[in-house]
This record gives C-alpha cells, structure tokens and sequence, in this order.
C-alpha cells in the first residue's frame, strides 16, 4: 500500500457523504488543491492546530481519542469566533503504516467530523514522529467574527458550562476503576465539546471573546492585554462542577483558574445586554455564568475571602523556559 | 521566551508590513482565527503540505533552505490550480527553542513569502521532532480552477521549464567545489520556483493540470487515471537542461521522466489552442513545451528510439512497500 492508496482507503471514503452535503466545498480531496465557494455575505476564518506525541498526548495513545482531540480543540477556535463550521485539513505523520490504528482512527475522525458538522477537504500524509495538524475552516457574517482586542470597559466577564473539568479528567488518566463522576471527568479531558451552537448563540451580543485552552487567567489575559484592559473575578462566580471539586478537593478553585482545554468560551458583552442573551439562550443546553467585569486597571484581580488580590495568569507554555 | 513572545518576536514583526498589503486579510497572527474576505466572484482554492526531518530533508539542514522549499513546494500547488496566492499558515514543531534557527527561518519565510505575494495569516508553534507543515490559499476565478479530471481526447500534454533538474541537484548535495552548472541544480532543488505567473496565463487555455512534485510520469498519471484517458509521449520533446544532461548521463531522461521536486507545471490544451497560448506567453520567461498527446487507451506510451513502449508510473511514495 502506498500514499495514495492510503488516503484513498481510509480518508475518502468515509467522508463521500459529509462532500456531497457540503455545498461549498467544490472539490475536496483529491487535487492539487480544494475548491471552496465562501457564500456571499460571509467572511472566511480558520484557524490551525498541532499535537505531538510525547508531548500533547501520552505513546501508544488511543487513535479515537486522538481524533477527537484533534479535532475537538480545534473546532473550539471556530466556536470562539462565532463560527459554523464548514470543512477542515489533516497533515497526518505517522511512524508506520499501522492499518488497525489507520482504520480507528479515520472512523472516529469521521464520527467527530460529522458531529461538528465539518467535512474533510484534504491533507498531507507523511512519514515521521507521530504529529497530527489540523486546519478548520468556517463562515461568519461579514465583519462579524468575534475578536479578542473588543473588550469594553464596564463589560461583563462570563464564561460557558463548568472550568477545570479537563484538568481533573488529566489527574485521573492512570486511575483504575473509575466512579461515574470520575468517568464524567474523563471523558470531558477526551472529547471536550466546542461549544459552537453557544458560540452561534452569544456573538449577537458579545464584544471580545475566546476559547479557554490554555486557562481561563491565560486565556482571559489575551482579550485585556488586545483590548488594553483589566478585569475583576469574584471567585465564588467560577462555575465549577461538584465532580470536578470532589476530585480537585482545595485544588478545585486553581484548577478551575489555571486548568487548560477546558475548551470552554470566555466573552465580555454590555451589562445591559444580558437579559436578552439570557432569553436567546433560553432552552439551550449550556449554561453561561457572568464571572466579573472588565475594569480600567490591567490585569486580573480575584475576590476571594472578602479581599481584592492581584493574580498571575499561568497557562500552559511549550518552551516556557522561566 | 515563552510560545507567545516567540510568535511575536520571529513571526508577527516581520509581516507587519505583509498583513498591510494584503487587504483580504482582515485579521492575521493573534487571535482564535484569522479572518479572510474572499473577493466576489473568487473561489478560494488551499492546500497542506508537509516536511519532515529525516525523511523530506536531512538532520541540520539550513534553516533558510527549509523556509523556501516548505514555501515553494505549498505555493506550486496553488500554481496549478491556475490561483493567485493569497495567504498561508504554519505549523512549526521544533526541538527545542534555538533563537538563531529561528531567526534565520523567519527572515527567508519572510522573504519567501514577499517573493510568492502571500502573507504569513497564522498557525501553531509547538515542541517536538522537526516537522513544518504549510497551508496556503489563493484565489481563482469562480468555477475556473483547474482541475486534474479535466483533460480531453486529443488534448496536447505539456510542461514549463525544465525536468530533471531537481534530482540532478539532489545528486550533488554531498559535492564540494560545485562549478557554476552544479550550482544551478543545487538552486533549483533547493528553491524550486512555483510556476505562480506561468499558471495564470495558460488557465485560460488548459483542461487539466497538475504540479510535477512526485515526477513526470506519476504526476501525469493523476491526470489521466481522473480523466479515464491514456497519453503519448514523445521522448526528444521532453524538455531538459542541459546542466541536467551533463550531470545526469545516461539516466538523464530517467530523471525527467521520474525525479521528484521539479515542481514546473503538467497540463494539457486543446490543440487549437495553442497558437494563442503561446501568443499569450510571449515575453513570458518559463519556456511551455508539447511533449505529447492525450490518447484513449489508458497508461503511458512512450516513443523512444523509432519504437513505442509503455512506461511505468514511477514516482516517490512515503509507504511504498512493494
């Protein structure tokens, strides 16, 4: 089996159907390159992902799971634009032509592919290391996508579903034997949700927004340093799952701050714009919580214990070498 | 230096200027997505391209050769859909932080990406194996790209340039003491030139067309085995160099046929219409040659001394393992 036996065993297939019900998608895989028809009115964002192995994922690591993170992660950026959506690429290295880990893992790329309504348009398969890039690909409304530098004074700070889940799921890996909570925790480190239908819902009303990778202080970090603004947190207000606290016990809160891949979105919107995003948000399936506001003074201050403390953001840095 | 000093200090500053020219990019390095206005009346046209240490190019290669081939083997893509480049994103998994690796890299990519009118829209930096992967996009007219499937009973089989050349420099790579012939292979293997400006002229005229980056043979093979047809090819008429004659010998026309990385451009026309290509093409610095036609009996024929025989595709597989 060659290159292009490969590609055509494991990748076209699945995805003939996902083509012909992607109008847009002129040409996928196959050519020299894909051919997409943006429709009128709309604007074009993307946005590219890698993972490592030894690094973003353990050896020997499940080609399923694998396939969800990938893609999951990287949707989540599509989500924190207000994005639907629409088709993505793989740049695939693979030490071997494993056929068993090939077949598991373009199946569930395929089942994730067709749950976040995204279709494959090509690629690069590759010998080497095991590295998995991503490039997703989706329409806003022209001038409508939701950026970082938009933050407005007085706006409030809110945050989707429930923080420092992922970071609990991570401290559960090698655990034997999990409860249903643990199992919850889990599962939400493996497959976390882009929470595009949220991000669909909330670009109505937001001013600045971003996904929660690298933790919610980081992450929250980028809107006020682009918009050259502060923030206020009362810690109580952090949404925090009673599985996540059970496990993270006095951790819970740093964890919830710090934790990353939540994969959560945080956005600012107008105070008075909160009721009506609560009624468009009426009947669906994610919660969102207003967390603080965004103030003058940069940085972020966290009430906790009836005081106002400055915090450090702390993501997660590849090469941070301090 | 942590992920996001490192983006910013090697790879937003040089494109400043870049992001400024290029008036579809609404929004470029820094946010969850970049955002793009496709002009109307354009198709977006993309595609991933990969490189890995080891197997796509040799352990401490230089950095500066890395950002032309990665660039100009991804923009060749572009070339022969007939597109105008537009914009590109890299995912760049490194080793280790090595700050003059990445200065030297960043410059050429800079420069690079000036040279092919495409600017630097986003990506990944993480740490692991030296892998680079490019997306790149451009722009064609709507329903005009050119498209592999498309060649025609009776159509001319044509090639820009030259063949071989690229295999002929991959054969010096260990030479000292080059003489100027030499130094022009090496170049070609080197910094393949995507055939941007040659692409866009004879669009208007081509049915089919593909980027020879896996050899003649292979690549047209594409052509045909999408289009159902066959092709004959006449051996004096495949164009090469003759610095490519002189190094080569007698494998020369092996390595046109077949060698890998050229990069020039494979498409078939009408017949009728090549006296107004090459009208088109005049002043035009990429010499276009007919070295054959599209037949209706499938494979390659090749006519080589007063004889017809056919030839096996044979080009680079990573996976090969017949």
């Amino acid at each position: 089996m060659d290159e292009f036996s490969l590609i055509k065993q494991f990748f076209e297939q699945p995805n003939a159907a996902a083509d012909k019900d992607n109008l847009h998608l002129l040409k996928g895989i196959g050519d020299d390159c894909a051919v997409l028809r943006v429709p009128d009115g709309k604007d074009l964002v993307f946005s590219l992902d890698t993972l490592v192995e030894g690094v973003h994922f353990p050896h020997n690591a499940d080609a399923a799971e694998l396939a969800w993170r990938l893609l999951g992660a990287a949707v989540s950026d599509l989500a924190a634009m207000g994005a639907q959506p629409n088709n993505f690429t793989l740049a695939l290295t693979l030490p071997s032509l494993d056929q068993n880990w090939l077949q598991r893992f373009s199946e569930n790329l395929a089942q994730a592919a067709s749950q976040y309504h995204i279709t494959l348009a090509g690629g690069d398969t590759t010998k080497g290391p095991l590295t998995l890039s991503a490039q997703v690909q989706g329409f806003v409304d022209r001038d409508q996508a939701l950026l970082r530098n938009a933050a407005k004074l007085g706006d409030l700070v809110c945050v989707t579903g429930t923080l420092g889940d992922s970071r609990a799921g991570l401290s559960l890996l090698d655990k034997e034997q999990l409860n249903a909570a643990q199992h919850y925790l889990l599962e939400r480190y493996y497959r976390p949700e882009p929470r595009v239908a949220t991000g669909l819902i909330i670009k109505a009303f937001a001013n600045a927004c971003i996904d929660i990778s690298d933790g919610l202080l980081a992450d929250l970090g980028h809107i006020l340093s682009q918009s050259q603004l502060g923030a206020k947190l009362l810690s109580d207000a952090i949404p925090m799952s009673s599985q996540m606290c059970d496990v993270a016990g006095d951790q819970a809160l740093q964890w919830a701050l710090s934790g990353g891949e939540d994969f959560e979105l945080c956005f600012t919107i107008p105070k008075e714009a909160w009721p009506s995003m609560q009624q468009a948000l009426q009947g669906h399936h994610i919660k969102v919580s207003q967390i603080g506001e965004i103030v003058e003074q940069t940085g972020i201050q966290l009430y906790q214990n009836n005081i106002w403390r400055p915090v450090e953001k702390a993501g997660f840095n590849h090469f941070q070498t301090t």
